[in-house]
């Protein structure tokens, strides 16, 4: 067993230096070293270049204990990852007979006679065992050198997986510690990134920041509590985090899976209130609505919206008074209240969430600049009652766009959550 | 003009070492690279780890003269790039007052206090220039050392590209060789594959299939035509190319840039008409609005929508007879015709475009499985003129969905663009 063990994947291939390939086979080989608790270093794309190839494979070892290799194992002269392990590990390469007969055999059995050039993929580094490709011609490599162990893998990627499920994860089954890693999600919406931080403050102050990752996207953030070892020992270390984690930023979280959605908590949430929910928008256009219905069997609290662009159509369909257009403009607290209460009772929903705003690039004034919004939320009390909130959102069109949806979604949650007395 | 450039991409972030993040911002700065002939020798993904970022800098500026580090430009103390870079460089890092101001300024824009952490975004590395972030609180910064030139990005992507945009691409006009790679781009709608290879077939026999490269994508194609030398080379190469792909496909071509959309093209050909359109929807939830109003000034053309989500509200707000919705199913030609045919009226716009469709998981028959989209599309002719398509879409719920509002547009693009007599 080797202890701990570090892992480093190189990606070989100049196709993948360019702008329309991504390497998803490095993703799919960090999830496997991750379901293993092998903690991986690094991650590099590297071209078809000889001299590039070895001092990556030379830097990998001086890192790490596991180095993973994928592609370079073709036919062509551009494929040159047996000649770089050999040559940076100091080994011959040897033609296999065996290799290069199954070879032959398999192009046989598709009715092609094998190309010279093929026989190159019988190179075998001296002392590596040759990891058998049903689902192509070139064979993996595992090579064992010193402490470290590298494996080479083809880059099609249906022939690497199958090489990783029949090699590498019964390798990894033996010679990881095999203690599984654990984690624990958080997803918090529209906090902003320094609030986050005070919050969090107590928690590293008790615990320190160690397995704690924090990570900010547009109007959400993601905290990853992560940790290695026995099933005792996980719990030992994440459940007082994960509790004070609640205490310190819970009113925030709208899910602990990493694929929630606030639209999907949102609806879940009327759900089980039994309430419904319909909606006015300007600014964002329909993507309240759009994002609320993204979810399956969102017709159970969703009945419908009206996107009021004109100011014509505000006053037409949602009943807003002239005298408020013209007063307070039509984007101003007075308009979004009047939005909320008029999509509720003409649409008929327990909520009518409202949202007017200006998302840019034009539009804006020196009192209400590009990213002022305005969130309504009419509750269902008959009383008449709105909660207004006036934001300020950074970014371009698309961006306050977006916001805009995930601060009225995020009212929303809140008020279903625990409403207002 | 710095001759022979060669470039080198880290990427920051422990989170890109995990399963589930991709890193799209190398490829989008190898696009930018490659647009400036700047070879790309290698793409590095790198934990939050002081000493492997140390190195990774230190190796890049042996390889490559252009380093471009993306990430670790946050405010916690996870963030390291700066701290890295200067290392690396042996340069001291400086708290400019200028920036803390401004920083301050950008919270108090946001009617908030700034944290204290957040002052660290104001570290410049001594003789560095400071790139303004005006979609984000981190400023980038372009240091030149001996030869090399490092370029420092936030990990937004929505940040990097805005600093790409402003700093990078200019400096790379200045300073690559400018040995050019031309690229034409045809983006296409609503066209099956294999009628898109039956076209193109005349293409390839006349010219062969190099330098033509074929990117389908959910209810888009991309066709690129690339071609490297002097621009007099470039020319004789792509024009007549050019020139057949539109003899050949044109008809579905909505774009000819890379950031071409359907919907702001949508919007060009109503402007120019001088037509407005308004829309109903139901199984998009308001999608398709959302589409027509991502274009800045949308509210040129587009005047509102109502999304009914329900049956009471498609008879409510846009007058569909009870009497269709009991005889066809809320999911009918017939439906979607009046719904097309009363959001015209009702709300007054030149074009009415409705759907209405099943986008699953539930919800599908024999007859009507999931899928099963109607597309109705009233003509401004006062004649009551609606034409309506019925579509089979392929895929899950988000997929039907988008494809709707993408068929939908193309609709209204290609009626728009040819009025029907």
């Amino acid at each position: 067993m080797i202890r701990c063990m570090r892992a480093a994947i190189i990606a070989v291939g100049s196709e993948l230096l360019g702008a329309d390939r991504s390497d998803t086979n490095s993703l799919f080989l960090a999830e496997v070293l991750s379901r293993f608790g092998v903690p991986l270093v690094r991650k590099v794309i590297v071209g078809d270049v000889l001299a590039d190839l070895e001092s990556e494979i030379g830097r990998a070892r001086a890192d790490a204990s596991l180095v993973l290799i994928s592609g370079g194992l073709g036919p062509t002269r551009d494929d040159l990852t047996r000649e770089a392990v050999a040559s940076a590990l100091g080994r011959r390469l040897q033609r296999e007979p065996g290799i290069v007969k199954e070879l032959r055999s398999k192009f046989a059995s598709f009715g092609r006679e094998m190309p010279k050039v093929n026989e190159k993929q019988a190179d075998v580094i001296e002392g590596a065992t040759v990891l058998a490709n049903a689902r192509g011609t070139a064979p993996g490599l595992r090579v064992e050198a010193g402490s470290e162990v590298l494996f080479l893998f083809p880059g099609v990627p249906d022939e690497l997986h199958g090489l990783v499920r029949k090699y590498l994860e019964p390798w990894l089954a033996q010679n990881s510690t095999g203690q599984a890693l654990e984690r624990r999600v958080l997803r918090l919406a529209c906090i902003a990134e320094s609030e986050l931080e005070e919050r969090l403050a107590p928690l590293y102050g008790e615990f320190g920041a160690g397995g704690v990752s924090v990570l900010p996207s547009p109007g959400e953030v993601t905290i990853r509590l992560t940790k290695t070892g026995t099933e005792e020992e996980r719990r030992a270390w994440l459940n007082p985090r994960a509790e004070r984690l609640g205490e310190l930023v819970g009113e925030f979280v709208f899910g602990t899976r990493e694929e929630a959605s606030l639209e999907a908590e949102v609806g879940r949430l009327l759900l089980a209130a039994g309430k419904t929910v319909v909606t006015a928008e300007s600014c964002t256009g329909g993507g309240l609505a759009e994002r609320l219905t993204a979810v399956a069997g969102s017709s159970g609290y969703f009945l419908g919206s009206v996107v009021t662009y004109s100011n014509r159509l505000k006053e037409r369909l949602l009943g807003v008074p002239k005298e408020a257009l013209e007063t307070h403009g039509a984007v101003s607290s007075e308009v979004a209240k009047e939005m909320a209460l008029g999509v509720q009772s003409r649409l008929g929903g327990d909520y009518g969430l409202a949202l007017t705003g200006i998302a840019g690039p034009g539009g804006g004034t020196v009192d209400k600049p590009v990213g002022t919004v305005f969130v309504a939320l009419a509750r269902p009390t008959g009383s008449g009652a709105v909660d207004v909130r006036r934001l300020r959102l950074p970014g371009d069109r698309a961006r306050i766009r977006h916001l805009t949806t995930q601060w009225a979604l995020d009212m929303l949650r809140r008020e279903v959550r625990s409403p207002t007395a």
